[in-house]
């Protein structure tokens, strides 16, 4: 039996064949404690710096602004906690409608302490308008934290604006870029964000390690857990060495190929849609279908349940109904009710996200699998394959 | 030019060979977003529960009663400043002069936000007094936190004595057994503690990644990050599969040699002793020669400066002088000040720790290189090797 055309890459990404090569060496032979002064720890030292230096390069950062974390998680709630826990002064957090729960949870954490909270909309596009934020910012807010492309419908938010619109009000702005690292360009100075979250296993790297970008000299959160003073002292315990090489390994190969691998995501997934669309009357598209990541196609169906059609294309595809991390919840996505979405075609939307090993005929072979299921579970005539 | 002889397995282990393998399959085909629910998901979801029973038989706990963490610094924030957050009605918490900073401080990190804090004296073993803790326990009190084995001496606490005192007040007991853990059997029912931590990359598993062990039915601290519902909502964030794996692997390895391998380390550890007090007058040891890890020899090297020593022999031997974690600090070691030790004899402390990969012509070789060395450094005749 083969394995289902693996479609659900913004859930997570197999670990690039270069990069399980690069952290081997440091789990049996350079395995030292990065903060022993011998041999050992030296090695382990230096391939920190080398690993940071690379992280940096692709978000266009200097190394000192880019401290490892165990993922994005755990970067999120140190950019949130740790912002409010510095500014004692300020009582307000700005979000929007469709964060990814390590965002938003950290934020309601903040608003059972007594912070106030904006919660902002979004559009039918899944956009936040940049006016919402400028007309939410008071003189208390801390931070601005909207995530750079959303989960699940892959919509890219004017972060860029929005950055602008804060710093005019002296307010700090943090951006949850898990899905977009790797995926498109980003430049920390063109966006002009203060704070900036990475998920390795997002692009190619494992799991359990991600980077929080700290603009130099313009903002440092206090540390959320205590310790040794590893991270510059922000981020104690005995720093991550293969993953943390992983990572760094991850965004040398992302950054090499960012200017081409847009188009040959996009090619795959726009493939994956036309197939859908020439034989699928009906389906519509959620989110903006231009200001969007080149891999992320969340399509409502019509006339079925998505559950039904993924449970029934279970062995040919693996995709998902929204986020992993909303995988249990009943009560349809987040992010499409904030959109304004009706109820069937909530229940209708299946994510499909591609990578980058993927081919054409696996893209053809999903494709079919799913018109397939989808005409036998509506009742339409099957064409025999 | 050959690695110099790593007698420093405290500070880190190098990854067993069967975990390394036993990971492998989880970076590029078993890679699933354990949320995931299609058939990449589900494999990794198990390959999680297969690793939280081996974890859970290391400790003789149950399945349900293991939480996996990025390492033993996030386990003992958890177990802190999350039973501190879930008792609000409590203002105290005791410690002792020797933990682990990861240990101590989040403790000063409570106590910065107004709880109360008694950090217990130790003997001149490095020893604990139940009486003091017990002398220490207020109606306020929270949590006892006692480390099960120091990480510069290798001194075993009484944490069975201290969770009954602890227990017959109302009060949790919590134990770092990052150092403990695979060396020496562990019975969390005999130890009696309500949580306990453990280190992956102390006993040959990968670095960032770590378990808390929370008694069933006793204790639930409240979490410290936030996000997505992983870990029973404890702990957020994707899983680190191929981590926890091998965390799981680690633990069974080492449940499967623990009746004999304390014996297997403590033979070497006393070899290196041995050789060195024939050769070096005045050598004393540092710490509880009986109540102590099997692996570790902390000693005072007479008339010479304990780094001096370490950088002349640093191309033959990697040991350290206290704690990785302590590296870069001035002032002796925490632990030693703490077990009232003179100056003189804090200079010359140096922390051997051994490990499963050494063998007898390793420790033969480490030893006349420090006797030479020593030889050299305090103006003795040195013999030709």
């Amino acid at each position: 039996m083969t394995a289902p055309v693996y479609l659900d890459y913004n859930a997570t990404t197999p670990v690039a064949p270069e990069v399980v090569a690069a952290m081997q060496s440091f789990f049996e032979r350079d395995f030292g404690n990065p903060s022993s002064p011998h041999a050992y720890g030296v090695r382990a030292h230096e391939a920190l710096m080398v690993a940071r230096g690379r992280v940096a390069r692709l978000i266009r950062a200097r190394p000192d602004e880019v401290l490892f974390t165990s993922g994005a998680t755990e970067a999120n709630n140190m950019a949130i906690q740790g912002i409010a826990r510095a500014l004692p002064g300020k009582r307000h957090l700005i979000t929007s409608a469709i964060e990814h729960p390590s965002v938003l949870a950290p934020i309601m954490a903040m608003k059972a302490q007594g912070w106030n909270v904006t919660v902002l909309p979004v559009d039918h596009y899944g956009r936040v308008q940049v006016a919402e934020v400028m007309g939410a910012i008071r003189a208390d807010t801390a931070l601005v934290s909207i995530m750079h492309a959303n989960n699940e419908t892959g919509t890219l938010q004017p972060i860029r604006d929005i950055a602008a619109v804060a710093h005019a009000s002296g307010v700090l702005m943090h951006t949850d870029a898990a899905q977009s690292a790797g995926k498109i360009p980003i430049d920390v100075n063109v966006l002009g964000v203060d704070l900036l979250t990475l998920a390795g296993h997002k692009f190619y790297a494992p799991k359990g390690v991600g980077a929080l970008y700290l603009a130099a000299g313009r903002t440092r959160p206090l540390p959320i857990t205590f310790g040794a003073p590893q991270e510059t002292g922000l981020r104690p315990g005995t720093e991550n060495v293969p993953a943390i090489v992983a990572l760094g390994m991850a965004a040398l190969l992302a950054d090499e190929r960012i200017e081409t691998s847009p188009a040959h995501l996009s090619r795959l997934r726009d493939r994956l849609h036309r197939l859908l669309t020439d034989q699928i009357p009906g389906l519509r598209i959620n989110g903006h279908t231009d200001e969007r990541l080149p891999n992320t196609l969340n399509i409502s169906f019509p006339d079925i349940k998505a559950e039904a059609l993924l449970a029934a294309v279970a062995s040919d595809v693996a995709a998902s109904v929204g986020s992993a991390c909303h995988g249990g919840d009943a009560g349809g996505s987040p992010t499409l009710k904030a959109m304004g979405s009706s109820g069937e075609r909530m229940q209708g939307a299946i994510r499909f996200s591609v990578g980058l090993y993927l081919n054409e005929a696996q893209i053809d072979y999903a494709a079919s699998a799913i018109v397939s299921a989808w005409r036998q579970l509506t009742g339409r005539p099957v064409e025999i394959r």
